[in-house]
Formats: structure tokens, C-alpha cells, sequence
């Protein structure tokens, strides 16, 4: 075992690690995420007029997501700590949905799309947590980045036809 | 402000809180969900020989999906903290796609399919982390619990059609 | 160094432990906790009209505290972490201030005051942070336990006056 | 749901967000904040004598300041996760009472009254827990910010009088 | 991917998981684990009359220990959260190391060695912060359990030579 | 109790605090530490073969370092909680030893050998809870810092002969 600096080492068998963002700049980066919770007509309406026995399911869920974006790399083994400088969640209940989009904006070495799709799935989450004595089928969907801005790489939007409809 | 045991007076408003289940009895209960990871054939080819640059998504992705099982009362506000007793994921590696699965057992007084679905997410997520260098629009789809068992209302199965197809 | 069971031996010098809890029952066990946040009448006018800057004052508080009665272990050094089976929060805005209380319930080993404690510790933090715009001087004043239940000790409730007046 | 940026929309509704930071200065902020448990002149002679039989309440509480001041962002839902570049907690034994001060430094782009005042809220619960089996109505009181330094705002510092006596 | 409870599926590939403990019984068990410090008798020294800049080591290690036997599952990702009902660290420094023990108790359904190891490790970390200082090449050493009792398995004792010695 | 900034001054009784490093500088910093889990020969075959009941041990300990060099604050009271920029596990089993050796890099204001070897420690704990069924008596040795780099201090490197052999 050399006692070399051992970061740059290459390792050919594949194994996994944190890989180094030590050189990259400190800038503005931000990503939008998007997903969907789908339920029942019935549901959306307990949740629009707040008659769930658990309480609140909208107000919930927006601060299960805001305080997941800080959790990120408890959950996500390879996902470096990083400042998480604004989160905003939105919530939209549909007919039978509840459509869920979480903004998370940084300036760090690196970027915030998991953050920003751990908002949206912790969200979901809490969603189901709240629903799920009335409607224990309740899923979570097309859970995506919607897009992704700056660093070396610049804008990434998603286009129109990702090819992932299921 | 009253000084009566406070957990069994009816809060009109529709305030959050975690209900109590300190009444229920210590029984086995176990959940199994799932949820789909979808990227293109060209992704899951370097998953399935391990050629991506972070390392062994699978298993990566396998213990985020243990491990982000303990952790459901981190995120879920209104979770309990209740024992882990045992999980287990299965991811399977299809054309253009992975399968996840997630079963978790305990042994306490409520059940546990709050838990799988964080695990089937915890996992997506660590998939997604892992591919997102190649294929930033992967999504995950189809998070849904299959079936719960134990406990006073026992066993709960997903019916074929659940009316939740997009 | 010997190798006996280690958690009976009698330590002269004062030192911390966690001390041993694992021959008392498991039985229903309760506490109630309370405390206020003293600020402004403006201030209060704005939390009653959800006018601030960074939203919902009473329901992010009210999440903070359930959220933090699960966190009482990370946070008081020599706490047993512990089964949480139910835990309701109440704010209730006065003319500048607002009272809080938190009653939680458990089945387990040890009593759950410090965790009622914690919740209105937590909900007080959180309401100062969505205030301390507008107000740099709110402060929390009277945390204490009102009344606790079960375990072998039994009901003790606050004597209406306690000699801690300031 | 647009697909725009995302943080900068007006939200009507109230709904929680962590504001955005991210176009705030990196400076050097601090902030000490304070507060004061309420015992009896006995448990202050224990705690002075080193006999209570958890041990060093004084060493106990001093790191369970500390300690609270990294875990702000778990507890407070829309903290900002910050650098924490120094925590010195001051406890001074009085005739009943001990006063807690907590003071804390950072270089970063947003405040550290919110982590502060955490350090002092958990000095003051792990001195609770040290007492309690001796003094079950020990009490926390005036847990407020005395000053805080730094940032575009600059030095505050409580008034004299705060118009906040009970 | 069949619906079947998940749990019991026979997995040839050697895949990670959290093996099942729901069908243990809740039983007394406890654990000792001990390692030791290695520093210099000058640093010792410092430690014994309390002369760090980072001020007394001993209580912040035991504090440490104490604390990480909580944080167990955290770390060790297939370990099972279970209660954690009683632990004693004793430190004893000698001429220039510092030994460690810590005993951990529980009333679960699985042992406690790895929370006694986790005591253990934690502790030693805590040390060598407060004296890498002065001294950059202390090191951690025979990190191992010296007994485990109860359980199905009842007690086992290390033999006084196990075949480890460096 | 005074108002000052409260990080300044001297504190002559030896309490335990974080040091204030907001006045250091942003530089990359690194560090490598090493230990060793000593264990048979028949577990060392087991691990190769992947033939262990719990899953894959190198995978399993390999992502519990890296995930465990971001928990190094939530475990070493005083560490202050910093950015992690990249980190690699090597796992290299021996005949009947498994050599563990991990490298960290940041780009933040303190240096990170706590991190290396709280990485270490948890990779070597994790190789433990994979073994123990088979090997109860499994223990760790010689965790160490090898070298660090960066910062005022600059290069250290641990001298061959560092005295501190058994």
C-alpha cells in the first residue's frame, strides 16, 4: 500500500467512490425537478379541503421536501455534502394527482439535480404517508429533471420526448 | 392551555401530527414495493458490465436502498421511528431499464410500507446518481407498494389494475 | 481492565453513562411539555395572517416539533433512543406571543419528557426563524414539563407554582 | 407546472420556502446568543460537587452545545445547512440557576443566530437530563440572541430592555 | 418480479441485505469491546492534567462513545436500529496510551457487539482530534470484543490468545 | 455574563470547544490514513469467493467509508462540519487481513485526516459486522493517519518507524 496522494489513482476493477470536485469552481448552480403523485378524485378532495385524519398533507409535504434537499447525501452513497442555498417547492393537486416540482439553488463545486429530485421524492413521500388509510394504491411517477443550470457544463434541458414514456 | 394527557383531544383544525399507535400490539409485519428506473440500452449496458465511472451501481444502489430504510422517520414528518428487522432489494437489470424491489419485515406496532417505498426510492436515486454523467434524463417511475401483510387489518395485495396507469 | 459485564460497576469519579434501562417494563409512558415564544403584537398580526416573507409560521413549527421529538436521542447526550408512538403539537398565538405545547406517548422502557421538551424546544426555534426578520428579539421563556405518565414512578404533575418564577 | 428557474417566482400563498442565499456574500458572521436553566440551590450544589449520578452535568451540556450547533438544519425545517467554523459555550453555576451562553462563528453566506440559539437550547436539555430524576420541574427561560456580527446587516445587539419580560 | 413476501427468496449472487431478525426473541443482551490509543508519555501527560487547547479529552471521548452507539446504524449499513438501553465507557490512561472499554446493554431481538465496536472506534476518534495537535501520529489499536452475553447464542469470551497479535 | 463576540476569549478551566477557523484560508487540502482487519484465512476465502451469508463484504465496507467520511462530524464532538470533495477506499485482503486505506481531498478551511480515518474505521467496522457469524473474534489494528497535505502546515508524513508498535 503506497502512501501516495491517492485520489488520482486510476482503479480498474470498477469500484465505487466520491469522485473529486476539489478543482471545480465555486459557482451559481440550480436544477428543477419534477414528479407526480397519482390518486383518487376522492383523495384530491380530502386533500383540497384538509379533511385527512393526519393533518395537513400540501403543508406537509412541501417541508418534507425542503428538509430532504439537506439530507441528499445521507441517502445517495456517492453525492458529495454541499451548501444548499434556496429550496422552493410546488405543489399542484390535479383531479386525481398532485403534480410536485422542487428549485434548489447553490454556489458550490458542483451541482443539485439530486438534491432536487430528492425534494421531489421525500414530498412524494409524505404524500402517501398521508393518504395511504384512504388509498393504500397511491403511486409515485415520472420523478425527472426537468433542467439543469450552470458550471463547465451549462444549461441541460430535458427535451420534449425524452423516449421514457413508459 | 389544558395539562390533560393532550394525545386524545380533537384537534378541529386539520393540524399535522403523528397519530398514536402506542395501543397497537408488537406483531411481524412486512411490505413489498417497487418502482422502475428508466434510462436506454446503451446505460444499462456499462450497469451490466460494470463500465461506469462512479463504479458497481448495483450495488450502490442496493445498500442507498437498505440503508435509506432506517432513515423513513428522517423524512416522513409524521413516521414513526419503529425497528428494522430486515430488508431486502432486488434490482434486475432489463433492456433499457431496472426493476427494483424492496421487502421489509419488522416485528413492532405499525407497518412498514412507508419504509419500502423509501427504500425503492433511496435506490432509484442511487441509480440515477450513478448513470446521471451519461444519461442526465433518466426517471423513475411506478413507485407503488405491491402488498402488506400483518397487523390488525392484515394483508393488503395491489390489484392488477390499479387505475393508476398514465 | 476486566472483562465482566461491564454496565454494573460503581464509578467513583463522577463520569457520564447512559444508565441502564434494560430491566424496566415496557409500558405505556406519557409527558407533556410546554413553553412560549414572546414577540410582538405586529409580529403576531403577521403569523395570524401568514404575512411573512418565508411563509406558514404555525405549520412549519408544528412539523419542527414532531419532526425533533424523534431527534432527542442526537441530541441530549445520555437520552435512550426510543420508540415514538405519538406525538401532537399545539400553538396557540396569544396577543404577542405564542404558547406551545407538545404531548407525546410511548410504549417502552423509559419516559418520554425530554422528548416533549425537545418538540417545544424545536417548535420555538423554528417559529424565531420564521420570524427574526421582523423580530431579532423574539425569545423562548417557561420550557418545562407539565405533567408526565406511567413507568413505575407513576403521574407527577407541576405544582401550580414551582418556585421558578423569574 | 413551467420550467423556468424556479426560485424566483412569487408565491401568493404562503407556502414555506428556504429563501435563496446563494447571491450572498461569504463573510465572517457570528452570533452569541444566551439562556438559563431553573433548578434548586441543592441540584446546584450537586452539579457543583460532581454527585449527580449521570454524572458531569457541566462537561455533558457543554457538548451537547456544540453538537446542536452542526445539527440546525435537521431541526430548524428551513435553516440554511452552513459551515460551522468555531462553538465556545459558557456555563456558569448560580445560586439556583445556570447561565448558558453560546457563541458561534462562521465564514459563510448567511447568519448563525438560528445555530446559537441551538447550542443553547441543547446546553439547557442535557442539563435537564442530568437533573431530572432530582428536580422534575427544572425549567429553561430568556433563551434569546444577544448580539449577532457580520454579514450586510452588521452588528445588532439587544436592547437593555427588550419589552420582553414576563 | 413475483409478489411473494420477499423476505425469504433464496439470492445466489451474493447481493448485500439486512438479514431477518423478526422471529428472535426479546431477550437481555449485552457486549464489551475494548481498543486502545497509542500517543506519547508527553501526551499523556496533557491529557491527565487537563492541558489541551481543545480542552479535556477524556470527557469529550466518553461522550463520544456514548453518542455513537446511537449512531450504529448509521454506519454499519445491513446493522439492524435497535434499543440501546445502557453504556458505560471507561477510559484508563496509562503511560503513553489510553485503553478503552465500553460495555453496551439491551432488551432486543439481536446483539450489541457492533454498537460496543462502534463505542469503541468513536471514542478513540474523539481522542486523537483532541491531541492531533501535538501529536499527528497517534494511532488506534486491538479494536475488539471481549465479550458477548445473552441471545440464543448465549455468552462468548475472546480466548486469551486468538490469534491476532500484530 | 458579558456581550462580547464570545470567541475570543481565554477560557483557563480546560472546557471543551470548537476552534474558530473562519480565518483560515480555502485551499485543498488531503489526507490518507490506513488500518487493518485481521481475521482467518478461511473468512479471507469467503470474502474472495463472495461467499459470505450477508452479501458482498468489499462492496459493503467500500460505501460505508465513503458514506461514513461525511458523518465524521456528527461523531467527533469537536470536528468541525466541512466539505467533502472526493473520497477512494481501497480494500486489499491478505492472507488472512483485509488492508483498508482511504484517501480524502477537500477544498475548505481545516484539514481532513478525521475524516480519512473515521472512513477507515467504518470501513473496517462494516468488514466486521460481514464477518462476524463466522469470526466473533475479528478485531482492528494500526488505524492511522499516513500523510496530509495542504494548508498552513503543508506536507506531513508519517515517519517509518512511528513508535508506536506494539
Amino acid at each position: 500500500m503506497t502512501e501516495s496522494s491517492g485520489l488520482t489513482h486510476v482503479d480498474e476493477t470498477g469500484a465505487a467512490r466520491m469522485v473529486d470536485v476539489s478543482g471545480k469552481d465555486v459557482t451559481v448552480r440550480s436544477a428543477v425537478a419534477a414528479g407526480v403523485v397519482r390518486s383518487t378524485t376522492e383523495v384530491l378532495d380530502l386533500i383540497r379541503t384538509n379533511g385527512l385524519a393526519k393533518g395537513d398533507a400540501l403543508g406537509v409535504a412541501r417541508i418534507a421536501g425542503i428538509m430532504a434537499a439537506k439530507r441528499t447525501p445521507d441517502l445517495v452513497p456517492l453525492c458529495h455534502p454541499i451548501a444548499i442555498h434556496g429550496v422552493v417547492i410546488d405543489l399542484e393537486p390535479q383531479e386525481s394527482t398532485v403534480d410536485i416540482r422542487a428549485a434548489v439553488r447553490t454556489a458550490d463545486r458542483t451541482g443539485v439535480e439530486m438534491e432536487a429530485l430528492t425534494s421531489v421524492l421525500a414530498a412524494g413521500l409524505a404524500l402517501i404517508d398521508m393518504i395511504k388509510a384512504v388509498d393504500p394504491a397511491a403511486r409515485i411517477d415520472a420523478v425527472r429533471v426537468l433542467r439543469k443550470d450552470g458550471g463547465k457544463t451549462g444549461t441541460w434541458i430535458r427535451p420534449a420526448d425524452d423516449g421514457r414514456q413508459p
